[in-house]
C-alpha cells in the first residue's frame, strides 16, 4: 500500500472520521483509524461501540491529488497519526506500508516510521440492508436533533431514556426525548411515508451527528435496520446503533388544557433566567420562582441564596391571561428549553403550580412543544 | 455609598483588578474586590499574597458616566459580583450600599441584593516610597518578561529560582532566569541610571503583568522598595512582592567559546522540534537527538519511541561550522527557547555534547542569550 495525497484534504476527512474514535477503550484496536486503499480511492473508517463513521476520498477528486502506487489496508493509532500528519512540513505527504505493517510517512525532508496493525483485526461495520431510504434536509435534521436531544437523560439507570425516540409513519416524523423531569417533542411533516418505523437513537450519537451536519447542506439519506441506523451525506456514512427496549408512552404526559398563559420573547426571558440562576446556583435548592398576576399584567422572576443574596426582576412580557400563579422550577431546565426556541415569541401554558407546564412557539404550537415539571417549595 | 456607572467601562476595570484576586484562599476577604468611592472617582482593589492591583475610574472620564450620590467603601465577593454585573440588562447600573453592607445593584427592571463586607477588614496595600522612578516602554518590558520568564523554575525546592533576577545599574538592565536545566538572559540598555537596584520578581507576578501589558502602549513607571516593586501604567498600579534571598551567580554559567556553530531559522527549527517531540513524548526519556556533520553541511534531527516509531529529518540550515557533534536534549526546553526568538535567524553554539550550549540571535549576540543543558545518552 502506497499513496501520495494532499495533506489538508486528508486532514478534513480524518477529522470527520475521528469523531467516532475513542481516546480510550477496552478494545485497543478501536483507538485506530482504518485506511483501505483501492484503485477507486481511499476509505477511512473509525468506530466506537456506538458510532461508526466512514468517509471515502475518490481518486477522481482533483483537490485530493491522490496518487496511488499500490493498494492495501492498514490500521494506525488515530490520535498519534493525526498529530503527525498535522505537523508534516509540506502540502502533500506519502504513506507507505512496509514489512510488519511498519508505516512510513514522508513529507519534504521529514520521515516518520510508525507502528501499524493488520486491518483484518478491525471490527466489521454493521450491515444496513439497502431497503427503503428516507430523505431529510440537513438543516432540518440538525434543528430537530438540537431541539430534542437537550431533554435526554444522562443517567444510565433507565438506558432507554438516554436516547431520542423516533416514530416515522403516515403522520410524518415525531421525535421525543425526556429525562422524566422535562420533555421535548418535535414533529416534522414528511410526504409519502407508507411504512412505519420506530427507533430510539442514543443522544450521544445524535450530538456527534449534529456537529457533523453543521457544514452540510442538501439532503441526508436515512436507512434503518433492526439495530442500526445509517445517515449518508456527501462521501460520509454515519452509523449508530439503536437502543433496545420500549420507549415509554409520552403522548399522555403533555397537558392539553391550561389555566394561565404567559407570552413573551424567549431570548429576553432567557437573559432574565440566567440572572436569577446566578443566585439559585449559589443555593443548594437551585430553584427560581415566577409569580404571575394577570390582573396587573405582572410577571416577577426571583432567585434567592441564603448566603449570597437575592434577585428580583419584573419580566417584559407580551401577554398574560388566566389565574394568578406562584410556581418554582429548575432554571437550568428552563435555560435549555429557551435556547431551543432562539429569538422566537413563545407561550408558556400552566395548569397549577404542581403540574408540568408547556412551552410552545406562539406562532405554531403543533410542531414543537417542551414540558417542564415544577419544583414543589414552601414559599 | 451610591453611584451609577457605565457597565462595560466598569467591567473592563473590574477584569484588570480581577487578575490579582484568587478563586480560593486561606484569607477569605481576599476573594473580594474593594470599591472605594470618593468625590474624585471610584478605586477598585484586588489582592492575593503576591500581587495587588489597583485601578482608578475618575469622575472626569466621560466614558464612565460616573454619577456619585454618596461616597463610601465596600468589599464584594469578586467572582459572583462580576458574574452579576456582566449579566445586567442595561448599559448602566446603580450600586448602593445599605445597612449591614447589604449592597443593591439595579439595572433596568432587574434588582440584585448581595452581601457585602466592611472595607476596613481588607488588607492594606504595601507602601512603595515615592523615590526615584524608572521608565521602560510597555512593549519592551513585555518582550523582556516573556523572553526570560520561560526559564524560571516551577519547583518550590529552591524558591529563589521561581523568580526572574533583575539587576539595574550603570550598564542598564539585566534580567536572568534559570531552573538549573536551562537559562535565559536578556540585557537592556537604559540611559542615565546612577543607582544600583537588585530584585527577584516572582515569575507568576511577571506573567500576570505581561498579560496586562498586552494592550498597553507608552511607558511603564517602575518603583522599587525593599520587598515590593510597583509598576504604574494608565490608571492602574500593579504591586508585586519580591523574593527574599540571594540569586545564584549566573554569569559564570554562560560559555564564552564554542567548537561547533549551527545557524538556522528559529521558526523552521521549531516546527522540526515539534515533529520530533511527537515521538519523544511517547517515550519515557523525552529526548531528541541532533547529529551535526559540518563536512557535509548536514544537521539530522531524530526522535524515537520504542513503542510507537521514529522520525528523522534533515534540517534546513543557513550555516554549520566546526567539529562533528552528536548531542541529545529535552525538546520542550528547546521549544520554549525557540518560541522566544520568533522568526529570527539564530546561532547555536556548542562546545561538547556534555556541556551546556547557547542560543543567540545571529544579528545580536549581546542582548539575548539562552542556555540549555544537554542530556547524556547512550546512543
Amino acid at each position: 500500500m502506497k499513496f501520495t495525497i494532499n495533506r489538508n484534504s486528508f486532514i478534513r476527512s480524518f477529522n470527520d472520521v475521528s469523531r467516532a474514535i475513542p481516546a480510550k477503550t477496552t478494545i485497543p484496536i478501536l483507538t485506530g483509524i482504518k485506511l483501505d486503499l483501492t484503485n477507486d480511492g481511499l476509505l477511512l473508517t473509525g468506530s466506537n461501540s456506538d458510532i461508526s463513521i466512514e468517509t471515502f476520498m475518490p481518486v477522481s477528486d482533483e483537490e485530493l491529488n491522490l496518487q496511488i502506487e499500490s493498494v492495501g489496508s492498514v490500521v494506525l493509532t488515530a490520535r498519534f497519526f493525526g498529530e503527525v500528519v498535522k505537523r508534516l512540513p509540506e502540502d502533500e505527504f506519502t504513506l507507505e506500508v512496509r514489512d510488519n505493517y511498519q508505516t512510513r510517512l514522508t513529507s519534504g525532508k521529514s520521515e516518520f516510521t510508525v507502528v501499524g496493525i493488520d486491518a483484518n483485526d478491525f471490527p466489521r461495520l454493521p450491515e444496513v440492508e439497502d431497503q427503503s431510504e428516507l430523505k431529510i434536509g440537513a438543516d432540518i435534521l440538525r434543528d430537530l436533533i438540537n431541539q430534542t436531544v437537550l431533554a435526554v437523560s444522562d443517567q444510565e439507570t433507565r438506558p432507554i431514556l438516554t436516547g431520542v425516540n423516533f416514530t416515522i409513519d403516515g403522520n410524518g416524523l415525531l421525535a421525543v426525548a425526556t429525562d422524566s423531569h422535562r420533555l421535548s417533542q418535535r414533529r416534522l411533516d414528511l410526504p409519502d411515508i407508507t411504512s412505519t418505523y420506530r427507533m430510539v437513537i442514543p443522544g450521544k450519537s445524535l450530538q456527534e451527528l449534529s456537529r457533523m451536519l453543521a457544514d452540510q447542506s442538501g439532503d441526508i439519506a436515512l436507512r434503518i435496520s433492526e439495530n442500526q441506523v445509517l445517515f449518508s451525506f456527501g462521501a460520509t456514512k454515519f452509523y449508530s446503533r439503536l437502543l433496545e427496549g420500549n420507549y415509554p408512552d409520552t403522548a399522555r404526559l403533555i397537558p392539553t388544557e391550561h389555566n394561565v398563559q404567559l407570552q413573551l420573547n424567549a431570548s429576553t426571558f432567557l437573559a432574565a433566567i440566567e440572572r436569577a440562576a446566578l443566585l439559585s446556583h449559589a443555593s443548594r435548592a437551585n430553584v427560581v420562582r415566577l409569580v404571575l398576576t394577570p390582573a396587573d399584567n405582572s410577571a416577577i422572576l426571583s432567585g434567592t441564596s441564603p448566603d449570597v443574596g437575592n434577585v428580583e426582576e419584573a419580566l417584559t412580557i407580551t401577554a398574560l391571561t388566566g389565574d394568578e400563579l406562584d410556581i418554582s422550577f429548575n432554571p437550568d431546565y428552563m435555560k435549555d428549553a429557551l435556547r431551543a426556541f432562539g429569538p422566537a415569541e413563545i407561550s408558556l401554558n400552566f395548569t397549577t403550580n404542581l403540574r408540568p407546564f408547556t412551552l410552545v412557539p406562539t406562532a405554531d404550537g403543533e410542531h414543537f412543544v417542551q414540558l417542564i415539571t415544577p419544583v414543589r417549595t414552601f414559599n
